[in-house]
């Protein structure tokens, strides 16, 4: 007999995994083109790819250009919006902490990877050192970070929080 | 009597002083702007400025525009190299989860500061709220991150050590 109900939890699977797929696929194509590392990305609003891209930084020569932070800007380059809380995000891969901080300030609710931090780290990237840094307090990372001039800046960001014309973000 | 002794950890300080109040200039100006939030930060090699901005999240619709991002790009642009391991990076504000990820992959070892984290948050900004989530276990936290297909990604990642000619990063 025929299976007619409705399978929703399949479809968004199929969805996933059709999204996801496109993700890896961009991962080797960057890797074959020496852009950067294996890693690809794409942005997903209603059901349409928005933004997507793997890792430049070699051929750009740019520490931020992850495969997420180049998808996310394109993806916002495309709405018009740097907010994209209606996205969900295909990656290759587990976010990097840099990475994750993207998505959050892009307001992008759900992630979807493949590869975890543990394969990025067997393949020579350190995320899971950054993961290891990022849970340190401060005086016990290998980072430097040196307070000075607090009472210079610090009346700046009071005079934005009383601006009329701001956008908040 | 006029002093003579070369007081060098003096001159380091109005060097940092120096540097850091480009830093809070930039952010001002970028308010002024409305180019984003007031954010300011200049990326210093060897006494001179070698990357400089301030955010532009608003401007160029980029939630990634930070200030550090702006300045990290615009320094590893004109270096030539994604890795700035001979910098220092000084900034109008205590850096972002994101934005330390960033000083991470570009291998700057120094950051000096003025406003801190807590400043930012009484302006509005969420950055406290973000180091909150990343001190969260995965799965306590707001953003939903969901694994798939691990075993088509990780292949790919593996490929990537084993190539000759990669550049390690």
């Amino acid at each position: 007999m025929r299976r007619v109900m409705h399978d929703e939890q399949s479809d968004a699977t199929r969805s996933d995994a059709h999204f996801l797929r496109a993700a890896i696929r961009l991962s080797e194509q960057g890797m074959q083109k020496g852009a950067g590392g294996p890693f690809g990305c794409v942005v997903v609003r209603n059901g349409a790819i928005v933004g997507q891209g793997h890792n430049e930084v070699l051929a750009s020569n740019d520490p931020t250009a992850h495969a997420e932070v180049v998808a996310i800007r394109r993806a916002s380059a495309a709405c018009g919006d740097f907010r994209l809380a209606d996205c969900t995000l295909y990656t290759s891969c587990e976010p990097c902490p840099m990475c994750l901080g993207a998505i959050h300030w892009a307001r992008i609710p759900r992630v979807v990877y493949a590869a975890t931090r543990a394969d990025a780290a067997a393949a020579g990237f350190d995320d899971d050192l950054l993961y290891r840094e990022f849970a340190l307090p401060l005086e016990r990372r290998s980072l430097r970070l040196e307070p000075l001039l607090r009472a210079e800046a610090a009346p700046i960001l009071r005079a934005w929080s009383q601006l009329p014309q701001r956008v908040p973000y």
